[in-house]
């Protein structure tokens, strides 16, 4: 691997309040995609607008971060609604920030749903499909973020919307290759994170909580920025990376 | 007067709920533009598309309706926000409605501010420029619906916006030309209404709540859809406006 | 069977929006316990405290009918949350209505979670139980509306939380017992209702959406005021049960 | 002056956010008086029983602090609402927050509205009247926190509710006596605030942001917790008290 995109969710304060250690300005300059909150889960329009601003500053690729319509569980529970509904919910908040890219003359590179979403969409064929066939219609270019093999990117594959597969730089994996979804996330060792990263980034392979070894294909590194210690973990992924001459780098 | 516009609030339910007389597939052929509800005051991303596609249908100009944050209160109670704040929440919900537009291949046509939120506009002059020229910077051509003489209209002469002038055809005005702003409304006469309108259009001139003449500017009618009985009135207008030789056009 | 209860859920506005026909003002006389919503699937302070009001009125028991923080989905949805956490959103709004009825001076009869939350804590044991322990705690006496043999009736059964065991009037059975859930609901005859009430009151027994009878034991008739022609269903279902000589009253 | 009591806003966070430093189990127990977020401006059910499980593990009186309705304002902007529907707003805070504290066998000691709310109460004579009419009927003995000579504290000595006057030592007064509303605190000296503290405590005086002093009777003093830094400003403002000999107890 030559270059390798590195992700982090952006913009998910509301109103008063920050998340996490509030870092989104400290991280912004180190990563080169930025998953902006879209209203629904977290962000509100005044925060949108400042994180696009932001993200242009450093040239990092804006992406939409819709979530479910729920605040207070910051879109980590799943709410049973039916497959039109949420892509509704998702056309609405890919839309709004669209919005603000617009009135910075810039363009979307990319929407990845966020949290018990993201993970609906990987398990549930009917809406995966149903959202992939609407950004058919609606914007054929826009990079889809999901993880290899999950419902999302087959639908995306079959249907021709462009994919870049994550890698999860925060979370473990069992040995379905699935990540291990917790609602709140332990402090990490920035250099374990690090190795992990460069690991999979050399040799395709992670630990899983199992202790097994899995192949794992990605074309992107994920970093939540709500992840107690978040600067120092893209600090460290980062020098790790750049060390090993891996360039990070927007995909395409 | 050869042409006139004749504008209604479309989508205003949310969830499991509409409103008024929940006519609006009713009424939405009747008129030439519809100011869709984008969610803060009423509205959901489900209802916006349904509502855009009923549009579409009809051959009716697509706008954009946004509101403060108040569903309980439905867009009609002002909230003493920065105007940075509300122009980012006007920006956010129009770039929602301009998703679903796009996706059915279509452009919107217009913005009108919904109830408090278009008062406060008309009487201030910071957020009408800050709104103004905003929307200059993100979208030329996109027509702001305002009334004569208010700030918004003063803010897009200046600016370059273009405006449809509307006259409200089931609010009282009071000498000053202003609209004498209701929570609730009653029902009104059909005839009444449609006389009211039929006379503005030819005379240029309504009768105020002090009972004097005052001459009155516009491009647009509005008939609100939540006004009990909405259907007959704007069945009424059209019907008085037709037989007297006016057409019902979108602007321009 | 000389007496039932006659239950429906009152106050199920928000803001602007009244639900189905709007008739709360009409069934409220006809029922003798309301299930009052509590601004999380619908209902809000002033509809709360106007509904109280109308119970009041009309000598019927009151009821707090709290739902999943979902008004867009009116608590039709589930949403994935921890036990604690449901059991928090309940305690809140059941405080909220309780203060309503302690302004009039009244007391709170009953509690019985809406739409997807009811069907929730009728399956999972878990929230079940803690639900109703907290209930011992908070409350001992306010009795629980719930479906015979669900987890909620089996744990207010082995704590002594009261239960009050309903019949749904207009829903069907399964085989199981289970009434059949559905998002939107069709139009009935409210002279079929009427018979299928008086039967399972006079027998025991409701004819299944597979054709069979099944035996039914309950305390109250749950008529929903979101049905389309609600009013109907229960005035119907009145006079059948008057008719055939039980008399409609509050629980014990 | 013996004794006072010190007051602090707590359980502000709302879902996966904590508010300022998150620094409530820190500030806990510090004052005598919490003033507990009740989910309109900040604070969710599962927040607002651990915080009244925090209060009362350290003795601290419990008060409701209801706000607007209006998280992404975070209950600062005035929503121009009638009088009757803001008081509605107010119960249903309020009984929420009983029904936690009845779970623990507690009681509420007071209720002091929040941020844009308090001002509006502490303007308009018409709310505040009705206001307190209300609890009046509702809970007479309930303390109502507010400024000497607002609005709200003359309705209360006129229908003979208990108050309790604050003194705010992390805001500026002006010459006639009140503070001055900002959206955004910026951080303050310890010791300059302790030294303001003590001598309005001794002396009877402030000095306004005119550079003039002015007398100020109180019973309560205030210190925001989302101020930064608000838990040295506390400890430095207890510190000082206790070394004057000024005990720090609930009032009463």
């Amino acid at each position: 691997m030559q270059t390798v995109d590195l992700n982090s969710d952006m913009g998910e304060g509301f109103g008063p309040w920050t998340i996490g250690d509030g870092v989104d300005a400290a991280i912004m300059p180190l990563i080169s995609s930025a998953n902006i909150a879209t209203g629904f889960h977290a962000g509100d329009p005044s925060i949108m607008r400042r994180t696009v601003e932001l993200a242009l500053e450093h040239g990092v690729g804006i992406g939409a971060h819709p979530g479910f319509r729920d605040l207070v569980g910051f879109g980590r529970r799943h709410i049973n609604a039916p497959a039109a509904e949420l892509v509704n919910d998702m056309l609405y908040q890919l839309g709004a920030l669209r919005e603000f890219a617009r009135l910075q003359g810039a363009s979307l590179q990319h929407i990845k749903p966020h949290g018990a979403l993201y993970m609906h969409l990987a398990r549930d064929e009917e809406v995966a499909r149903e959202f992939v066939a609407t950004l058919q219609r609606l914007d054929p270019q826009l990079a889809l973020f999901c993880m290899d093999g999950s419902a999302t990117w087959r639908a995306a594959q079959e249907l021709g919307q462009p994919v870049v597969r994550e890698f999860y730089a925060d979370r473990d994996y069992d040995r379905s290759g699935s990540i291990v979804f917790i609602r709140r996330v332990r402090a990490l060792d920035p250099q374990e994170v690090a190795a992990r990263v460069l690991r999979a980034c050399q040799e395709g392979r992670v630990r899983t909580v199992e202790g097994e070894d899995i192949a794992i294909a990605f074309d992107s590194i994920c970093i939540h920025s709500d992840t107690p210690g978040a600067l120092a973990l893209v600090e460290a992924t980062r020098a790790a990376l750049l060390g090993a001459g891996i360039r990070i780098e927007a995909p395409r």
